[in-house]
């Protein structure tokens, strides 16, 4: 029987099954990091518990990443990028503007409900360095430019009321993120419940549609 | 001409000049902790820093508080007891359940964009021991509960619609929450301004009046 001298690693389809294997594990590392990050803040969990909600030692997680700041610096990248993904397949989907802000509003409150999405707006982007912290805000203004076009788009279209779509896409952005502070899975209603009840209010406001308002602002 | 031997800070009007001056003081390097809490983060700001910042020294801010965690704890329950006392005034002042409403949130609104109020909402409790946590708590359920009491009140007289009073002042909370989180003073519209426009937002909602809405929630 011929024998084949195997050179370990030459294989690319070795490489890339280890490969592989290394990015599920790094992922595994970010998202148990994230649940703790967000469940205990930043500073309140160290890479030792990380390393032992994953059953592994300290210098194990070092493999997969550089710092506690690389790990949050992911964690809250990685929710980013989910959102604007998300909002730019609303987008691409068509309809009019109003259907793809709700449509974006139901991905982002899914999101935040979910580890990483936990995890930026608990813990968010203050604890990194000045030069990570950067790159963060230049998604979170792609995001917020995108929010503020479909609502002004909205407005044009006759689906919402005139509006400062700057102002509107805060008070959007800072009521769908409230539920991510007190959210828990497995309470009385589900994440897909509670963000449907939110977008509501927010759309249709608290006040009575059919009566006028005569309260002064 | 007699002499009147004085027995140093025997004097009560002395000594409560001294609490007062004292009062004062402390009161300053809360209010400044506050501020740099709010911009730099509870871990990014050093007593130091703060000493810095009212020209004392780092031992001179010990003689006014014990620790970093009492002056976070002081920032953020001075903070919660602003509020609670405005929503207690407003409530005092009667009218209608919808216009006692208003008047807490727009004082709910204001607080938040001053130093302590700020610290609340970008520090918030996290840092703190599990024992100031718990006293922060239960301030801030008393004020929940308040808020949750106007609302359904509110529906009650049919000045709102129908909804889940906790979700409701989650939406309210989270909303003007937000304002504390990107307002720097002095920037293009006054902290007045922001707060009617988000109070207008979150009662109108941001979908036209004048026509019914078909989307799904």
């Amino acid at each position: 029987m011929a024998t084949v001298a195997r050179t370990p690693g030459a294989s690319p389809w070795r490489k890339a099954a280890r490969d592989q294997d290394r990015e599920i594990k790094r992922d595994a590392v970010l998202r148990t990091a994230a649940r703790l990050f967000a469940e205990n803040g930043y500073h309140g969990t160290s890479l030792e518990l990380v390393a032992e909600a994953l059953e592994i030692s300290r210098p194990t997680v070092y493999f997969y990443i550089k710092s506690k700041d690389e790990i949050l610096f992911e964690c809250v990248r990685i929710a980013l990028e989910m959102i604007e993904a998300e909002a730019q397949a609303a987008m691409d989907r068509g309809g009019s503007a109003f259907e793809q802000l709700i449509a974006v509003m139901r991905k982002y409150a899914e999101i935040i409900t979910m580890d990483f999405g936990m995890c930026l707006v608990r813990v968010g982007d203050s604890p990194l360095t000045e030069e990570s912290r950067r790159k963060v805000h230049k998604i979170e203004a792609s995001i917020d430019k995108r929010m503020r076009a479909l609502v002004q788009q909205s407005v044009d279209e006759g689906d919402l009321a005139p509006c400062d779509p700057k102002m509107a896409a805060f008070v959007i952005a800072g009521a769908l993120n409230s539920i991510a502070r007190w959210y828990r899975p497995g309470g009385g209603k589900s994440a897909a419940e509670i963000c449907n009840e939110f977008i509501g209010m927010i759309v249709n406001g608290l006040g009575r549609r059919d009566k006028p308002l005569d309260f002064q602002v």
